[in-house]
């Protein structure tokens, strides 16, 4: 057990590596050469452009202004200051909700902290239990278990205290849970409300559309929605099968990426063909003349291009269907079409940009199997994963290598070699295991047949919870893999459960410090640092070329990425709430962790990531969900922590916790979820009246024309203006700041433009359209 | 343990009080004078009316007609002889599709039968197990319990034939089940599409509608559909509260009836004023003058009324809301209307007859607290239900009447009343117990909220069938309040608990089998004799009055009871899977019950029961999911029971199972569900198109004008003509038998003439708007 001078000395180094962390990024940043590295974002956006300093050949890419190094902190300021609704502007409400799920960990954990501190860590300290078993067992017993429960003698009045903070505990989580649901609820609302026109707001995307022996898809389609929705149905949108054209095209970008390289580098001898590999990354495979190589391959994707186009055989039964108004697509959206509930399965299109064109066409029954099939492969993945890590890791050990490797031994008994091994090589075995597992995890959502990108992630995010949960905290706390720990869950009763797990906790506070301050707080600090894509960037830029193209290829400004980010932040809520009644020393830990990462991942947000879709805050019920369960984990181990005290008086007390918290999860729900949803119909009227008495003659059949075309009839040179006219006229309309140029990969900014628009053009609006408006 | 013979003894016993009832019944049946009580159904429905034979005066009473005794269980084929279709005009969809529960259970368990008892009675009786044991511990084993899986050795390979039964049974159900869902879905829309014009295709009710200082709950509705159903909406029904009108009207209606009697049997002495007793059944309370009574409170209504009407207080806010279109109607229950969920709720209006009033203004806050209040006191109902009863049936016990009064001592000691207290008492005491707790079910239901009596009634039938689990299915086994029981699973392990009960599983087998014969079989022939209609009836008709009005007050036709009667099926379907693999005996036992009760209740369903509300078989979804959770209990049980002879190599191919079945139940959910609580769009627009091209010049306003009034506005006497107005009408458009009269008590025949409405009139339907229909 470790004794409070071990943790200062473990905070101590922690918190110098994070320092020092903070320092080498404070000075890496303003160096010129990494600006597309740390501020890739503004790159994207077109405001910032490569450093073009008329100036001595070494600012190019060192930093000799030494005035800022000086403010070299003053990136955290800065991160702070851009407003809410400046930085939903600037990166969209899911980036800003984001935040908001760091900003609840404070709202919770201040005061719950400063509570548990002033009141349980007297009570718990007070007690001389600890003391007598040592001096009985003759056992040292640290300060750290002198603060928590363990200090507690069987059957004291003073559970009384941690049943009562329980209970304020819980109320209090709520409270903010749901301030907070409402607040994400009216933010999306407002932010659907306030936007301007989207292509997804007009479309309803239809699926399992049953064949018909008569009819073409298209057709089918067409008659279906003229017949059923006669005053509402505007035009629609086939979706073709384009898998094998999307695959060549990727091909032909490859290579053509290769042959830039070559005709910058080899513009000066005509004589010399250049020549490439066509296997995995152009390292293997048999060599062939690029230029002779890249033109069979435009003529391939022309072939296939017209086979796909012309081949009835390729148009998949499902379509995206758009309304003449808002109204009529959410009408046609939430209702259902047919007697039978498998086919003509309508549902909000997501984004154009947040579709996942692979899945669209996947028949119903298929549908339910493969949900089967995820079902029980994740079961099994996460009762067995721990067992090849364990198996990898004793091979990583200095004996295993030794055992497979007899010539290495003498290298291995080396002393730094060998404390590298043994104190390095397993946590990266677990690492690199656990980026596989989400590879892992979003294979299977994708598997599953989810149609966006969001709800990919959303579906991988809450299976890596819940493996998070059993093997990491379970498997912390029970020491075992999830199949042992299964095995005895198995075999014990059900209130022994609890009881198991109770009793371990106390006991693994100080361990569950350490992984705050390593996991969470030097972990946060080197996402700032960004260090791998710095590596990538000047390797690529080094090797790839220095045409600007090739630098915006090399800049990789990443993504929040939900489906990892989001279940590491809901461990630390697990670990909050388990540990507020019960050693409330950890509490101060997990609070520097979440206003640190708060800072950090704003500074990112705002100077780094580019999401790749704007889902609308989608993702908050999920959070919901999971700050609802840690309570209700930490609730039910309190329970068994307690009835192992033998404090059955007051136990009984406890039952009454989880009953409510349920109990008002599902009145939150009830209350708040239809928001991420449902489309309501006031709404949706509201806005096409307005729009209708701004825009009489707008052709929305035009306006949504090519909205929805596979990205892969995009993405191609010769079509470089038809996105343009698609997406261009839109972002050309109103932009704030004056933009150099349009960034090839087009970043999420629909909220800036559409809220000047509502706003510059609502005092056009007639005053007695207005007032029909107001319910 | 009981023996072969003992059951055998048992089920003669039974089988000759089963025989007896029926005979009586027979009997009872063709005497005129009980017309009414077995044959209620035509009376209301106006084809039959009291015998009114010009014969000798016993005929009137007695049937003298000595061949009509000869034919006595004719009944029978007759009642099988109703075609389905015949039968939904007759009853409604709600009585058909009762039945083919029952018909359900004929085909799972029919083949089941033969199956298991061709291959597992063979497998389970050449052990000699129990012949060793018995000869062992000198203990007699029973015939019945060699034929079961008890008769097997511990480790046996013969378990893999119970293994292989296990799947095969689990198929076969599960296959039964879908076909069974999937024709009923197809009924209730086959039923929904072919009725006439109701009022309930085009309403919709609104709940919640918020509180507005400017305007009046009935603008706010006007204006808010206006707007936001522009093209649809087409007109409204305020709701006021009636409850305290209702309560006068039914006091004077009371009044009313006895002023009749008076009046016809006092009508030759004027002088002698009929005088009335104010309390409970007109038999306490202070002697009031009838007739100044009667006035008065005919005064004090007109004056509530008065009030009722014109208060604006007395407006609830919610509202009937119809639209022009089904289609229109459709949209508005499927879809949200703004973006608080908790305000202007939009659901299907539930038939008129089907409305429970008192329900309709819950705000949704209270509604939620409602929910968790009765959740949590039905938790505890459940467990602590058992100790009043074991209480009461102490005291109950020969020993406890001592007790209590030992002055009844030497009556109590008589053999003959000792015998009666000792075998009837306990049951009698649990007997009206469970009919207290049926009501208390119900008024939880009523308490929680819901506004159709069909919902009420479903509701309540799923809490009694967990209760019915808990406490007489595990109570029986484990023998046991509940509370006792789910102290005992607490302490036990998760494996443990299965393996517990089933072990008690075999050994229960000859209590259930008597059981089955008792409830089952002499159960349903009581029903069929209805022993309290018919006391009450003559009773009634005795003391009452000799009119027509009087005699159609003193007939009950009572109804199907959904919230016990199903219930009480579904434990056999329960006891009939659990013991297929285990005891196959126990099946035939369950198929008689499943042919008797069907015929019986075909009988019941034509004849007699008048059911209250048609809600389409909108509880069919509740069956499936409670014969799958009998399916998922069975294989826990065999698989505990399995692991408990230690056959570990096979149990775990058990495993998948439950897994498959739960996976079968949320496939099915999926593919029929929606027809039970969705209207497609597209049958809405063909039923809609249809009826333009078939009267063009409806007036769908004036048809809807007073549908949705509170009945207290319906039933009064001066309101006669206007019941006739709204529902007269219709009915009497299209009759095919002759009536002579109008029931007072509107009979459900809404199939019968809506499809002889649609058949009669399609063929004027234009081809080309035909074709267009065509989906």
């Amino acid at each position: 057990m470790a004794t409070l001078e071990d943790i200062a000395v473990s905070a101590a180094l922690n918190i110098l590596t994070t320092f020092i962390i903070l320092i080498a990024f404070a000075i890496l940043r303003i160096q010129s050469l990494n600006d597309r590295v740390y501020f890739p974002k503004w790159y994207l956006k077109g405001i910032r452009t490569s450093p073009t300093h008329s100036g001595a050949f070494v600012r190019k890419f060192v930093n000799l202004d030494f005035r800022s190094y000086l403010r070299f902190l003053n990136w955290m300021p800065d991160a702070c200051m851009m407003a809410e609704h400046e930085l939903i502007e600037h990166a969209g409400l899911d980036s800003a909700v984001y935040l908001r799920i760091y900003l609840m960990g404070l709202k919770i954990f201040v005061p719950i902290g400063v509570l548990a501190c002033a009141v349980l860590a007297p009570v718990n300290f007070t007690n001389s239990t600890l003391g007598k078993k040592a001096k009985q067992w003759k056992v040292t017993s640290s300060d750290i278990d002198k603060l928590s429960t363990s200090n507690i003698p069987f059957k004291s009045e003073r559970f009384w205290a941690h049943i009562v903070l329980a209970y304020v505990f819980t109320f209090w989580t709520c409270y903010v849970l749901m301030k907070e649901y409402e607040k994400v609820a009216a933010m999306r609302l407002h932010f659907l409300a306030t936007e301007g026109r989207r292509p997804d707001q007009f479309t309803v995307l239809v699926r399992n559309v049953p064949p018909d022996p008569d009819e073409s898809v298209n057709e089918l389609v067409e008659h279906f929605f003229s017949v059923n929705h006669p005053d509402h149905y505007l035009t629609h949108q086939m979706l073709i099968n384009a898998n094998k054209l999307d695959k060549l095209v990727k091909k032909k970008k490859r290579v053509q990426n290769c042959l830039d390289n070559y005709q910058i580098k080899y513009s000066k001898d005509p004589s010399k063909r250049p020549v490439m590999k066509t296997g995995f990354l152009g390292l293997c495979g048999k060599k062939v003349d690029a230029i002779d190589h890249f033109e069979k391959l435009s003529e391939k994707i022309a072939d296939e291009r017209e086979r796909v186009v012309s081949d009835p055989q390729s148009i998949m039964p499902a379509a995206f269907v758009s309304f003449k108004t808002r109204w009529g697509a959410a009408v046609c959206a939430q209702t259902q079409q047919t007697r039978n509930p498998t086919i003509w399965l309508t549902e909000w299109a997501p984004e154009p940009r947040d579709v996942y064109w692979k899945n669209l066409a996947i028949p119903y029954v298929s549908l339910r199997i493969r949900r089967l099939i995820i079902g029980v492969a994740f079961f099994f993945l996460t009762l067995f994963f721990m067992i090849p890590i364990a198996f990898v890791q004793s091979l990583a050990s200095v004996e295993g290598i030794e055992k497979a490797a007899p010539f290495l031994k003498p290298l291995v008994e080396t002393k730094f070699i060998k404390s590298v091994i043994q104190g390095f090589l397993p946590g990266i075995v677990l690492k690199l295991f656990l980026i596989f597992l989400q590879m892992i995890l979003m294979i299977m959502s994708k598997y599953e047949g989810f149609v966006s990108l969001s709800s990919l992630e959303r579906r991988s995010a809450s299976r890596y919870y819940i493996f998070k949960l059993v093997n990491v905290f379970l498997g912390s706390i029970i020491s075992g893999t999830a199949f042992e720990q299964l095995n005895s869950f198995i075999k014990q009763s059900a209130n022994e459960i609890p009881k198991t797990v109770g009793v371990a906790i106390p006991i693994k506070a100080t361990f569950f410090i350490t992984y705050v301050m390593v996991d969470g707080w030097a972990g946060i600090a080197l996402e700032i640092l960004r260090l791998q894509p710095l590596i990538i960037y000047h390797l690529k830029s080094f090797f790839l070329g220095e045409t600007e193209t090739d630098k915006e290829e090399a800049m990789d400004p990443g993504s929040i990425g939900f489906n990892t980010a989001e279940p590491r932040i809901q461990f630390y809520f697990l670990l909050g709430l388990v540990y507020a009644t019960v050693t409330p020393l950890l509490l101060p830990f997990i609070i520097v962790f979440f206003a640190l990462a708060y800072v950090v991942f704003r500074h990112q947000i705002i100077n780094v990531y580019n999401q790749e879709y704007e889902s609308g805050a989608a993702f908050w019920p999920d959070v919901h969900k999971r700050v609802i369960a840690a309570l209700v984990i930490s609730q039910l181990l309190l329970m068994g922590l307690l009835s192992m005290k033998e404090a059955a008086q007051s136990t009984p007390f406890l039952i009454a916790l989880p009953v409510l918290t349920i109990w008002f999860h599902r009145f939150c729900t009830g209350c708040y979820e239809s928001a991420f949803v449902k489309y309501p119909l006031q709404e949706a009227m509201m806005k096409d009246a307005l729009e209708r008495a701004r825009e009489p003659n707008l052709n929305v059949k035009d306006y949504l024309r090519r909205a929805y075309i596979h990205p892969v009839f995009k993405t191609a040179d010769e079509d470089e203006d038809e996105i343009d006219m698609l997406f261009g006229s839109r972002e050309n309309e109103n932009v704030l700041i004056p933009t150099k140029r349009q960034s090839r990969r087009n970043t999420p900014v629909p909220s800036r433009s559409e809220i000047s628009d509502a706003s510059s053009q609502s005092p056009s609006l007639p005053d007695t359209v207005r007032e029909s408006l107001e319910p």
